[in-house]
C-alpha cells in the first residue's frame, strides 16, 4: 500500500505534513503515512484530468466497459488485505465488508454493461425536411456528452461502495469523465488499496494518464480547494448536511457555477397505520429494531422518525420495540468525530423536557453507540422543526400522534427526505390518499411494509430526495440513473455524416435504441 | 382586455401604484392600467396554487392535452387584437408576431401531444424477484412525478413564444405544475390578453383553479419576491445575465434552495475556415448579415461573434458584409431600456482603441437600433475577456486571427454559449478537430454552414449551453426536451398493485414506452 498521492499514473508527496489514519476499535494509529496534497498536486491532477477529458470522450462504450470491468477485476485481486484494512479503519464486521466489496465490483460491472449497450446516451435525431413550409427542417441529433472532470468525495459510512471506486466514480467513469478522489480520513488505507486498483485498471486497459488521481487532505482544506478549481466540472458527495451544504454553497458562489449532487443527512420517517399496528405491532417491532441498528444506524436511509397514533396498541409495540432494541449490543461506530456527534446530538434531545426516552442500551466502550429510542408528542414534534434533525447512528424518534388528522399534520411539517415507509394493512391505504400524497411530495421512494435501508442498485431505483435530503432532487446516486448526472446533452445540426459519433449516425450501428423523427427504436 | 393580476379564476387589485406599458415606436404611453401584485395577492396565486398542485397532477395526460390544447384554441380566438397590442407593446413586425403565435400555439400542442401519448415520464419498472440470493429484491417502480408551482419570468423579445403561454408555461403544465407568471412591463397588455386565454382555458377544460395565475410588477421586486417565495419550487427565466444570475443567486439562497433555469447571454461565436471564405465569402456575409439583423439582433442566438483568419479574403468578406448591413434599415428595437443598453454597449466597445468599427448603419429616429459590425486582433479579444459579454442587438465582432492556432485560443478561451456555427467547405473539417472538440465542449448546439438563429422545437433540439449562456447547461428550455425541467423521479417500492399510477401498472394501460426489467418495450 502506497499512501502517497496518486496522481494519473505517479505517486506524489510534496507536502511534509501527513494524515494517519486510526482503528475506532483498537483505539490505535493504524500503519500507513498520507502526506497532503499540495495546491501544486491539486493543479497537477486537474491539468492532467482536463488533458485526458478530451481523448476519454473518444473511448468507445466497449473500452469503457473493459476498464470498469478491470477496476473490479483488480478490487477482487487485492483480496482480503482489503477488507482487513477496511475493517481496521472502519470497524465494520468482515462479512458487512465482503457484501459491500461485492456491492462495488457489480456496480462497476453494471455500469460496464450500460455502457457497452450504448442507449443510455439518450440518442435523438430529427432528420432535415427540406421542403417544409415555411420554413425547411434542418438535421438536428442530439446525445449525451460527457463534462469533464468529476470529484468525487468519499464517504465514511461505505469505504467501499461510496467511496473511491463507489457509485460515484464508476458512474462518472463510464460516462466518460476523469474523477479526482479525495479520500476520507477515515479510510486512508483503503483508499490507497482501491487508488491503486484504478491506476492499474487504466494502465492495463490503455486509458489516458489522468483519467483517474485520487489526493489526501482535510474536508475544509482540500475539499473546499476541489470544489472552487476552475477545472472541476461537477461534484458528488455523500456526507452530513452540513459539509454538504456549505460545498453546494462554495460551488454555486464560484465564477462559474458547478453542479453538486450532495446526498446530505434524511430521518427517512416510517408511518405505522393503526390497523398494522394492531395486527401485527411485535413483529414490526422486532423488524424495526433491526433496521435502526443496522451497521451502528450508519446508513443514509436509516429510519430515524416512526410516526404512530398513541393508545395502548402503540404502548404494547413500544415496548416491543424496547424490547428488541436492549437485545442488541452496542457496536463501534466508524470513527471518533462520528460518535462523538451521536452522543452529543442525543443527549441534547434526550436533554429536552418534553423528550421521553423509550428504550436505551448501557454504553459499553468508547467509541461505540448505543440504540436508542425518544418519544415526544405530534404537538411537540410540530412546535419544534429541530426535533427533524438528523441524529446519525442507531436512534429513533417515535412521534405520537393523538388521532389520523395529526398524523397528516406530521407528515404535512417533515422536511425533504430520501425515503418515507408506510407499515400498512390491505386496504388500510385506500382511505389515506391523503397522507400518501403528502408523503410522496416529501420523498425520492415511497415503500410499503418494509424497512427504507437496504438500496437497491437496479434502473428503478432513486435514490435522491428533495432538499435538505439531497442538493439536487433530479438525480439519483444509486443505480443506472446515476449516470445521468454527469453528461449534458449536445445538439449537432446539419453536421457533416462522416463527423457523426456511432450514436448518431443513419446506419446505429452501434445497434441502441433512439428516437429518430419521433419514434423509438432500434432501426 | 383586463390589467388586473389574474389570482386562479379572480382578478385582483388591492395595490394603488400600476404600470403601464409604452409604445417604443410611437413613444407614447398605452391604454390599460395594470396594478402591481402586492404581498398578499403573490400570497395568494402561491396559496392556490399550491393547493391545485395536488389536483393537478392527478388529472390525466388526455386532460392536460385537452387544456393545452384549449389555450391554443382561445389565443387564436383573440384574432387581431393579440398581434396588434403586441406590435404595439414590442414594435415587432405583424408578420413576425404572426410567426410567434404559430410556434406558441403549436408548443402548446406539441406538448398536449407529448403528455397525451404519456412516455415522457420514463416509467421504469424492475418486479420483485423473491428468490433471488443472497437477498430477494424488491418491487421497483419509477417514474417522473410534477414538483409544484413554477415561476415563469416572461422575456421581452418573444412577447408570445417565451412569455405568458411560452415554452417554459406550456412545458411547466404539462408536466403537471401550476404556473405563476411574472408579466413583462415592456408587454403588460399582450401579457393580460393570453393570461385571460389561459384562465378561460383552465375553467373550460375544468382544471383546478390556481393552476394558473398573472402577476405584475417590476422585476427587482415582484421577481425577488417569487423568487424567495417558500412555495415556489422552480424558476423559469430568459433574459439578461444579470438579471438571471441575481435569480440563481438569490433561489440558491433560500433556506430550501430551488432550481432555476435561466438562459442568459450568449454571443454565439460563428468560425468561418479559410476555405469557405475564399470560395463563398460573399455568399455568407450576406447570410451572416441578415442573421445578426433578424428581429433588430434581438435573438438569444444572434450571432454576436465572428472569427476568421485575416488576410486578403477576409478583407474582401468584410466588405461585403459591410455593405449588406448598410444596406438594412435600423429598425425600432423592443423597449427603450434595451435600446439605451444597446447604444452604451456599443459605444463603450467601439470606444476601446483596440476596437475598429467596420461597418455602422446610421441611426434613424429615437427607440431604433443601428447594425454594427466591429473588429480586433485575435491578440487583443485575447487579452480581455470583457469583448465576450453580450451586447444585445444588431452588433457582431470579428475576431480576425494571423492564423488557425489562433483561431484555436481564441475558441479555448470562448466562454459558455447556446450555440457555435462553424463555416466550411467539406473535407475542411476533418484535419481542424482540435478546434471542433473546443468548440463542443463550450457549447449547447453546434451548426455547420447555417446561421445560429431560429431554433426548432423538436425532440433532437437543445437549448441549453454551459454557464454564463444558462445557469444549468443540462437542460432546454426549447423542445419536448423542456418538459424534464419540472419534474423529478418518484420511486414507489413495493406499493400496492391498486394504488400505482397507470403509467406503473402491470398492464400499461397507456401503452406507454417503459423500461421493464432493463428492457424497453411497451408491453
Amino acid at each position: 500500500m502506497d499512501g502517497r498521492n496518486l496522481i494519473g499514473h505517479q505517486y506524489s508527496a510534496l507536502a511534509d505534513d501527513i494524515l494517519n489514519s486510526f482503528s475506532p476499535a483498537m483505539q490505535t494509529v493504524l500503519q500507513g503515512d498520507f502526506p497532503i496534497a499540495t495546491k501544486e498536486e491539486i493543479d497537477q491532477a486537474f491539468a492532467l484530468a482536463t488533458q485526458a477529458t478530451r481523448q476519454y470522450r473518444r473511448v468507445s462504450g466497449a473500452a469503457k466497459a473493459k476498464f470498469l470491468r478491470q477496476i473490479a477485476e483488480e478490487i477482487m485481486a487485492l483480496g482480503d488485505v482489503l477488507i482487513e484494512r477496511a475493517r481496521q479503519e472502519s470497524a465494520l464486521p468482515e462479512g458487512r465488508l465482503k457484501g459491500e466489496r461485492g456491492r462495488t465490483v457489480n456496480q462497476l460491472r453494471l455500469f460496464a454493461d450500460l455502457v457497452e449497450e450504448g442507449s443510455w446516451v439518450e440518442a435523438v435525431i430529427d432528420q432535415a425536411i427540406p421542403d417544409r413550409k415555411p420554413f425547411p427542417r434542418a438535421d438536428i441529433r442530439r446525445m449525451s456528452v460527457s463534462i469533464g472532470p468529476v470529484v468525487v468525495f468519499t464517504a465514511s459510512n461505505f469505504p467501499l461502495a461510496f467511496s473511491t471506486a463507489g457509485g460515484d466514480t464508476a458512474s462518472a467513469l463510464a460516462a466518460g469523465n476523469p474523477v479526482i478522489v479525495k479520500a476520507h480520513e477515515s479510510h486512508l488505507g483503503t483508499n490507497a488499496l482501491v487508488a491503486a486498483a484504478i491506476q492499474q485498471a487504466a494502465q492495463k486497459t490503455g486509458m489516458p494518464e489522468g483519467v483517474f488521481s485520487s489526493l489526501n487532505g482535510t474536508g475544509p482544506e482540500l475539499g473546499q480547494a476541489l470544489v472552487r478549481h476552475p477545472q472541476a466540472k461537477a461534484i458528488a458527495f455523500t456526507g452530513s448536511y452540513r459539509a454538504g451544504k456549505a460545498i453546494f454553497d462554495s460551488a454555486n458562489q464560484r465564477p462559474e457555477p458547478i453542479p453538486v449532487f450532495a446526498e446530505m443527512g434524511s430521518i427517512n420517517p416510517v408511518l405505522l397505520l393503526p390497523q398494522a399496528l394492531q395486527e401485527r405491532g411485535t413483529a414490526v417491532a422486532q423488524q424495526y429494531a433491526q433496521s435502526v441498528t443496522l451497521g451502528v444506524g450508519q446508513f443514509c436511509t436509516n429510519p430515524g422518525l416512526l410516526i404512530a397514533q398513541d393508545g395502548p396498541e402503540l404502548t404494547t409495540f413500544t415496548q416491543a420495540l424496547t424490547e428488541s432494541i436492549s437485545a442488541i449490543a452496542p457496536a463501534t461506530m466508524l470513527n471518533q468525530g462520528i460518535c462523538d456527534n451521536y452522543q452529543k446530538n442525543r443527549q441534547q434531545l434526550l436533554d429536552l423536557a418534553e423528550v421521553s426516552l423509550e428504550a436505551n442500551v448501557a454504553l459499553a466502550e468508547k467509541g461505540t453507540g448505543q440504540a436508542t429510542v425518544a418519544s415526544v408528542t405530534a404537538a411537540t414534534f410540530l412546535q419544534q422543526p429541530s426535533l427533524q434533525e438528523e441524529v446519525f447512528g442507531p436512534f429513533t424518534l417515535l412521534v405520537k400522534c393523538k388521532d389520523q388528522a395529526e398524523m397528516t399534520a406530521v407528515v404535512e411539517a417533515l422536511q425533504g427526505q430520501l425515503t418515507a415507509t408506510v407499515i400498512a394493512e390491505e386496504g388500510e391505504l385506500q382511505t389515506r390518499v391523503d397522507l400518501l400524497d403528502a408523503l410522496q411530495e416529501r420523498v425520492g421512494r415511497v415503500l410499503l411494509n418494509g424497512v427504507p435501508t437496504g438500496v437497491e442498485v437496479s434502473p428503478a431505483m432513486h435514490h435522491g430526495g428533495p432538499f435538505p435530503a439531497t442538493s439536487n432532487a433530479r438525480f439519483t446516486s444509486v443505480g443506472t440513473g446515476a449516470i445521468q448526472r454527469f453528461v449534458r446533452p449536445l445538439t449537432l445540426q446539419n453536421w457533416s455524416a462522416d463527423l457523426l459519433p456511432p450514436e448518431l449516425q443513419d446506419a446505429n450501428p452501434l445497434g441502441i435504441w433512439r428516437m429518430v423523427n419521433g419514434q423509438w427504436g432500434k432501426e
